[in-house]
Formats: structure tokens, C-alpha cells, sequence
């Protein structure tokens, strides 16, 4: 193989596909990068069984090939070229001479026969949606996952599609996202939880805001885009009934400024305890009021104007959450649904959005 | 105690003096800071009994007095803070009021008697020095402070006044870093080693510019600036004696740009063994050869020019010390001056900027 290649192009690539390669692997092939060249085209590869992701960089190709390499080392070494033409030239014994403006290295390879299949991501129904449109349901909805292994179920996001519409959504079982669009044309009825790796790179690689399609089959997920490719093996076990979670006719109402909210609950919650950082909401016509206490350093106490007329009522949320989900909107004014200090609350933006987050009220 | 001060002021007064609390402390009143007012002065101090450091911030003082606060707590609180006037109150049994803004707090205070007493730093002699010079000889040599608890006297950067010039110095035992210049008047003759705590927290506050004035007692350094103090216990113990370690008529010596050799050695070094960092460098007239080698990962070799003309020769670096060295400098064009593969070899701008860095060769 001997390829050239525009050392930024590649250094973009490697990026996209390097977050795949796990730290610490059982196969020692799975620490490295498949490079694979022909026509006008290197293609990178990472996997590690789970996930995988496949980029294409333009390139000269005198000589087509395969090798592939460790992907920590040659993105440390890309990261510190000059931008320039970067040639790679597999020799003897599979090793890889690289050069790029004064610099050369010959590098320690290994042969491509070893390296895992990763699937080329056919897929029989494929859904077009526009990447900044996943971009935020994505950022609305992947701080709610778990990190509970033992609930493997919500290790992830789940997809689910039905008919002209897609809904994302995650949950911790404190609290719960989820996001909702239309979609420009027929969707049919498929669903698949995503793992959260691969929903951190796809949240990576739609920064871009082109268009992206998407499939989702029995056990499979596939995200591409002109010269990217994503894949991840689905998460097996059932997702929670998230529908029956959304509570839908609370009585109360509030309506408030996120920024003043925001920032209020970051002062006051300095004073709650570090665990589950509770803050007290109570709510009286047109003020809220937030509270917190330490034993060991005092308490606090702030009080906002809002558009509220209901009864006065107090409830107890992990302030957390509650930043996670006003965080999650972009809205400036933002709606608290609630019904009592026992049932879970509603945070979503004042003009529907299309998203909201469910939060477990605790006991304070 | 009640004072009411400008938000912003005393956030920035809580930021010089935070650092010198310790986050584990034996006495549980060092984690405060201690507030104290009168006139229109209120004063925050700081210690971890080694090092101390005392602020001033314009306040009105409707009643003067003193208390101490957890300074982490309060730091927290006060960086959440909308930029607004805020009052203090000290009330019953050491209870703190804090308002400001919509936000108030109520927080555990703890007597002033307890604290322990910070100097109010006399001095016979001072010495008054630009905050930028200062600041300046400070990076040319902290990063040469030894990390190795059981060589304390190296734990810190030596201060040697001698007459009308003053030398900062700090090694390791790997390499050695000076910095030099000369005073305005006559400085007398006194040194000190400051240890890394108070080095980091005097570069904290001499980053404005202003003029301050250092004083050394055969115990303690003392820094003042028109509203801050900074004490710290020197460090007792013998210096090397750096004199003897600086070669003085080294035969080789290699004109270099700066920044070329920095890019150049960190992607070499790419290759090199995580933990000293060996690069070979080779000379010959006109070029500078970096090379470094992996048994895993490949070897790799880059070729500068440079101004030299004496024979061919080689020496290893850890390239970690190499880059120390050059990115303190700040001159475009920077020289090394060798003996032979065996010699430390010195690195120091072109132009003389008063300060140079010995390191010590490797076998490779």
C-alpha cells in the first residue's frame, strides 16, 4: 500500500474513528486503526465489537492495500505534524514508513487479515434526518442514561421511530428525557436501544449539521453520512414504558426565566449535601422559593418571581437534575409542570419543543 | 461584625487567599479564612501555618469586627453570586448572614480567636522589584523544581540578592534552571529557598504587573503589594551550589529557531519511552538530527537546520527537560552550548535574556 493524503483530512479522520478503539482491549488488533486504500479513497476503520466507525479521506493511491497500525500513536504523531502531504508506504514485515514535511517514521504494523469484519451497513429502510436536528435531541435526552450497569436496558438511548415522527428518549429511573420530532416522510415502526458510546459519537460526528440517514434493524444501528459510516450493535432487554412515565394533566403550572432559575438553584444548592444535592421548591402566586441546608455550613435561601396562581405547595428535587433538564432546553422561558410534593415532576420549554424531562421528587 | 463590600472585589480578594488552604488540614480552623474589618478596609487571611496570605478589599464598615468561614464554602457561594453589592452580618453564636442580591444565606461562622496568627510582615530591609520581572524569572525557572519529597531543599526556588542583581534558582538534580537580573538599588546581600507552594502563589499575584516588594529574613519571605501580603517559612537546608554546576566555556555551540525545534521534538518524541522521554539528537554542520525509538511502536527521525559549525557529535535528552527548557524561553532564536555526549548542556536564548537551563545528558 502507499497512499497520500492531506495530513488535516487525516488527522479529521482519525479523530472520528479513534474515540471507538477502547483503552484496554482483549485483542491486541483492536488498539489499532484498518487503513485500507484504493481508486481515490483511505478508509480508517475502529472497532471493538460493539461499535464501529468507518471514515473516508480523499487520497493518492499508487499503490491500493490494507494495514493497519495503533490508533493512539499515529493520532499523537498526526497532532504534531505540520499541515502538509502526508505519504504512508507499507514495507517489508509490515512495517509503515510515514513522512510528512522533515519528519519520518517507520512504524510497527499489522497485517489487515487479522483485523475483525466490520459491516459495510446495508440496511433495507433508511430514515433522512437533519444532523442538527439529532444533534439536539441528542443533547436533550443523553444526560438522563444510566450508569448503572447492572440495568443494562438503560446503558443507552432508545430510538424509536413510528411512522412520520422519532422519538429519543433515556432514563435513570430518577428522571426521565425524552425528545420529540416530526419526520419529513414515512418512518415505518422500528425501535433499538443505542448504547451510550455510540450515542457520544454520533453526537460527535452530526456537529457538522449535514444530513444524516439512519437504520435501524433487529440488533443493529447504522448512522451515515457522505464519508462516515457508524455502527453499533444494539442493546438487548426492554425499555421502560416511558409513555406511561409522562405524567399528563398536572395542575399546577409554573412558568420562569431558565437563566435566573439556573443560576438561583447553582447558588443555593452550594449549601445542599454533596450526594443527592436536594433543594426544597416551595411555590406561593408569583414567587418561588429555593432552599437548602448543611449541618456543617448553614443554609440559604433564594426567592424568584414567577407565573404561578395555583395553591402553595413544596416539593424536594435533586438539583442536579434539575440543572441537567433546564440545561437541556434552549427556550428562555421554561415550564415546571407539578401536581403535589410526592408525584414526579415536568420540565420543558414554555413554546413545546419537542422535548421534556420527567424528575422523581425526593423527600426533604 | 457588618460589612458590605462589591461582589466582585471580595470574589477576587477569596481567590488569592483560597489557594493556601490546604484541602486536608490537622486543625479543622485552617480551612477558614479569617474576615476582618474596620475603617473601609475589610481584610481575608489565609494560612496553612507555612504559608499565609492576607487581601484587602474596600468595604463599608458599618461595624467592625472579625469572624472566620470555611473558605471553600464561601468561595463556591460567592463565585455563584450575581455582580451586585453584598453585605455580611455576624450574628449570634458565630452565625453568619450573607445577602446579596435575591439570595441569602445563613452560614456557620467560627470565632476569630482560634485562628492562628498571621505576621503582619515587618522587614527591615525591602526589596522593590517590577511584578512582571517577577513574574517573568518565575517562569524561567519553577518548572525546575525537584518533586522529590526527600530532597526538600530542593522543594522550592532559591531567592540569592547580591547587591544590585538578583538570581532565582531551581533544580531538580536532572537539570538546573537560573534566571538573573539587576536590581535598581542595592539589595544587600540575603537568600532563601521559597518553597513551591508560595512560588505558585506568588506568580498568582504578581500577574498584574504591579511593582512589589520582597523582603527576606532568615526565616520567612515576605511579598507585599499595595493590597495583598504573601509569608512563607523559608525552606531550611543547603543549595546546591549552582555556580559550579553551569559549564562555562562550553566548545559546541548550536543556533537554533525555537519553535521549529519544539514542533520537531515533540513528534519525535512521539516514539520515545513514556517515562524519561529519551530523544537522540545528532550534529554536524548545518543540521540537527532528532531521532527516537520505540520497541513496540517504531522509530522515528526528523532533520532541522541550524547554525553550527563545529564537529559532528551526539547526546540524549529527555525531551520532557528539552521542552521545559525552550518554552521557557521567549526569543524567536535560542542556542545550546555542548561539550561532548557525556557534558550537560546548556540551553539560553540568543540574545542573553538572563536565564539558562543545565540538563543532564542521557545514555542512549
Amino acid at each position: 500500500m502507499e497512499v497520500h493524503v492531506d495530513r488535516d483530512a487525516f488527522l479529521k479522520g482519525l479523530q472520528m474513528v479513534h474515540n471507538v478503539v477502547e483503552p484496554r482491549q482483549t485483542l491486541p488488533i483492536l488498539a489499532n486503526v484498518l487503513l485500507e486504500s484504493d481508486g481515490d479513497t483511505l478508509r480508517l476503520t475502529a472497532t471493538d465489537l460493539e461499535v464501529g466507525a468507518r471514515v473516508s479521506v480523499p487520497a493518492k493511491v499508487p499503490a491500493g492495500g490494507s494495514i493497519t497500525m495503533s490508533a493512539r500513536k499515529l493520532l499523537e504523531i498526526v497532532k504534531e505534524l505540520p499541515a502538509a502531504g502526508l505519504s504512508l508506504k507499507v514495507q517489508d514485515n509490515a512495517w509503515v514508513a510515514l513522512r510528512c514535511g522533515g519528519a519520518s517514521y517507520k512504524l510497527v504494523g499489522l497485517g489487515a487479515a487479522d483485523f475483525p469484519a466490520v459491516s459495510s451497513g446495508e440496511a433495507a429502510a433508511w430514515i433522512t434526518l437533519d444532523g442538527k436536528l439529532l444533534r439536539d435531541m441528542l443533547a436533550q435526552t443523553t444526560f438522563a442514561i444510566s450508569h448503572d450497569e447492572s440495568r443494562y436496558a438503560l446503558n443507552g438511548v432508545l430510538f424509536a421511530v413510528q411512522e412520520r415522527e422519532i422519538r429519543l428518549v433515556a432514563t435513570d429511573g430518577h428522571r426521565l428525557a425524552l425528545a420529540v420530532r416530526p419526520l419529513a416522510g414515512a418512518g415505518g415502526q422500528v425501535s433499538g436501544i443505542v448504547p451510550r458510546k455510540a450515542v457520544q459519537e454520533i453526537a460527535r460526528v452530526v456537529g457538522t449539521g449535514e444530513d444524516v440517514q439512519v437504520a435501524i434493524s433487529e440488533n443493529q444501528f447504522i448512522l451515515r453520512m457522505p464519508n462516515v459510516l457508524l455502527l453499533a450493535r444494539l442493546i438487548e432487554g426492554a425499555f421502560p414504558n416511558y409513555e406511561q412515565v409522562v405524567p399528563k394533566a398536572h395542575p399546577h403550572r409554573v412558568t420562569v426565566g431558565r437563566a435566573a432559575v439556573m443560576a438561583a438553584l447553582r447558588r443555593v444548592s452550594v449549601l445542599s449535601e454533596e450526594r443527592t444535592k436536594p433543594v426544597k421548591f416551595t411555590l406561593s402566586p408569583g414567587l418561588l422559593k429555593l432552599t437548602a441546608y448543611s449541618p456543617d455550613f448553614g443554609e440559604a435561601e433564594e426567592q424568584i418571581e414567577v407565573q404561578y396562581s395555583g395553591e402553595e405547595m413544596t416539593i424536594g428535587f435533586n438539583s442536579r437534575y434539575v440543572l441537567d433538564a433546564l440545561g437541556a432546553q434552549s427556550a428562555e422561558q421554561i415550564v415546571m409542570e407539578l401536581k403535589d410534593g410526592l408525584s414526579p415532576g415536568v420540565i420543558k420549554s414554555f413554546e413545546e419543543e419537542g422535548s421534556l424531562c420527567v424528575i422523581m421528587p425526593m423527600r426533604i
